[in-house]
């Protein structure tokens, strides 16, 4: 397969006259063509094209109607179509530091299963690729999910770093792909034989909550996920939107303290060194985040104070980057977030001190919907925007529509 | 005409089959239709509607070739493609705080003609408009271009918000269309009866440089204007990105000073409060921006000492930029970047030191390149972007080409 960089190829989510029929079908159930072509008001020949492809690809299942109240013997018998839950169009994966974590959805959309493995530190590549393989495998056997119709695999990995399709398609020379995220992805493409599309696991947390979570709705988002580092991710138009090298929404590494120490990424005073989980437990002399947390809630001074600094700094990270991409929505994920109000309240307070009221008036600050889903849920949504396979199933020309009400579940 | 806001709708301004028919004849000058299908490899049926199309909207018009070399009297007389330099095909104008600026472009992307009145500070609204609309037509009766067959005009003027069509459609509440700038592009519209698209001049600014000048090539741009305000755009995909608010790029309020004050815009510590034309002087206590230009060239001790503050400042701001959107190329225009190498080599010494070294490796700081041009650039490129009446020469299945040789003259 090819490798797909190209954002003009990128195909929106979700949308046109197939997902209006999908829509249909997941409303009402097992539907008569009749009743779809009454329900989308698509004409008879766009909807016999539409309903021929998912049938072939297995996306619909056609099953006798019940015979009461038909006429018996007359004519042809009528037929009603479903929706296939079986049939895998998709499947999202991270491969984290600790875990690893598999989501598979059919046509529909729907997601239709999801587990996570606990993958022991200093696991080496293969190890890693071979035991998210399993994991894909085994839970598809568990729910009865057929593979076979798989359209393509989303993964996410750690690092910085490009987009890549896997298979035959080398990582590029100067693109920053990786080698692990390389890897996995070309396991993969090699055992399931199909279009493999890898990125940054933050960035995919930032897209899965786009679609699915905290930001669903809102075109233009920012993510920020506060753990052990800082990453980000930057939504644009429902798309992940990478910039020259692949670090647009890195806001951990916005400088917010000018006399601050050297980052390890090159700069100066970065966010992330002082509201990062090391940073925290670094500044209240602690090795315990659960302990951390205790500390906090019981109002000791030094957790307070440095709770206090990492939002200040947080706020002023994100009035930066809100007054530079002007999203709608932020997120914020992470252990760091899950502290809650005594931090997101005061974030909350420098981002609106240091931002225009213009801004900050269009925007909503949230905390991240998805917990350890949006990074396989966002690989998977990065299937469904880029995979070559699966571009078939939108219509370019058409209006893009709100995603429909599937939940992770 | 309707409001095209919807950036899904924006079509990639010159690429495609059109442009490689125009392409040629601007390179070869007056081609028979054997000459051009040669030159471009197209098919005679693709050839034949694009020409066709062309002829019709009068962008080419066909003369007998001259005699010599022809065999005289048999079968049909050659005739050969020329791109009529006197159909206007855009216009782009922009309404500052003191002058008026117009840009006339023909079907070829050309840059036929360029003008600019001054227009005393205090001029109504209305008188604004009308002196620049007789700007455009004086401008194109002295170069006898023809606007019969205007596609759309393009309207920059200060001020926030939103772009907005002309005609009968009106400023819709809610979207922060200035009264001012809505005020002009109907004015504009009714006397002639075109699409009209106006937005923030210093945005349009961006566009300008990112199609003409110093971020050309660049898919990407970040770009700032350091005049008596500081305003800026950001491109992105080679088309202006707007964000929630229509203020994105707007990153003279990014605030890089905690205990600075509050600004007008809500926010405090703005990087505008320490590098603006005013800023500077009210730092060196002086009025006349040319004598703080020669106290500074002088090496004197205030000039330098605020030069330095507010190159560190920009620098700063540009570090959190960069680290949101990651583009590839940062414009620094206006007086206070006319400066030259005394403001900005500190500029990019602090730009360097707080930003990720990934992501200052991947971008070029340069100095605008258009000068008072920008602005009427950018209103013209809108146009060419956005105008319904333009769309149709674009082909948007096509793949997207670097802009082609032609420059602002």
């Amino acid at each position: 397969m090819a490798v797909v960089k190209n954002p003009t190829v990128l195909r929106q989510l979700r949308y046109g006259n197939v997902e209006r029929v999908l829509a249909v079908l997941r409303r009402q159930g097992p539907s008569t063509r009749a009743d779809v072509a009454g329900a989308t008001g698509l004409s008879r020949t766009t909807l016999s094209g539409i309903i021929g492809q998912l049938l072939t690809d297995g996306v619909l299942l056609e099953e006798p109607a019940p015979a009461a109240g038909a006429p018996a013997g007359r004519g042809r018998p009528v037929h009603r179509l479903v929706l296939n839950p079986n049939s895998a169009q998709a499947a999202g994966i991270e491969v984290g530091r600790e875990r690893i974590k598999v989501v598979i959805a059919n046509a529909a959309h729907e997601i239709t299963a999801f587990d996570g493995v606990h993958c022991p530190p200093r696991t080496s590549v293969q190890e890693q690729a071979a035991a998210a393989l399993g994991l894909l495998r085994d839970l598809a056997a568990r729910e009865a999910i057929d593979l076979t119709g798989l359209g393509g695999v989303g993964i996410g990995t750690p690092g910085p770093g490009e987009t890549t399709g896997g298979g035959s398609a080398p990582a590029e020379a100067g693109h920053g792909v990786p080698r692990h995220r390389q890897a996995v992805a070309d396991s993969f493409a090699e055992a399931l034989q199909v279009p493999v599309l890898a990125d940054n696991n933050t960035r995919l947390a930032a897209l899965g909550e786009a679609i699915w979570g905290a930001a669903r709705g809102a075109g233009d988002a920012l993510h920020v996920t506060l753990s052990y580092g800082v990453g980000g991710g930057l939504v644009a138009g429902g798309r992940l939107f990478r910039g020259a090298q692949g670090a647009a929404g890195e806001i951990g590494h916005i400088s917010v303290d000018p006399a601050g120490p050297r980052c390890w990424c090159g700069g100066h005073g970065c966010m992330e060194q002082l509201a990062s989980v090391p940073a925290l437990l670094r500044a209240a002399g602690r090795r315990s985040w659960t302990r951390f947390g205790e500390a906090l809630a019981a109002g000791e001074e030094k957790e307070c104070a440095a709770v206090e600094r990492a939002a200040h700094a947080v706020g002023r990270a994100l009035a930066a980057a809100c007054s530079t991409a002007n999203p709608q929505r932020v997120v914020l994920g992470g252990e760091v977030a899950a502290l809650g109000g005594a931090f997101l309240g005061p974030v909350e307070a420098a981002f609106r001190r240091y931002t225009p009221t213009r801004v900050h008036r269009g925007v909503r600050l949230v905390p991240a919907a998805l917990a350890d889903r949006a990074g396989p849920l966002g690989a998977l949504a990065l299937v469904f925007h880029e995979s070559p396979l699966l571009a078939g199933y939108t219509t370019p020309g058409a209006e893009p529509s709100e995603p429909s009400a599937t939940e992770a579940s």
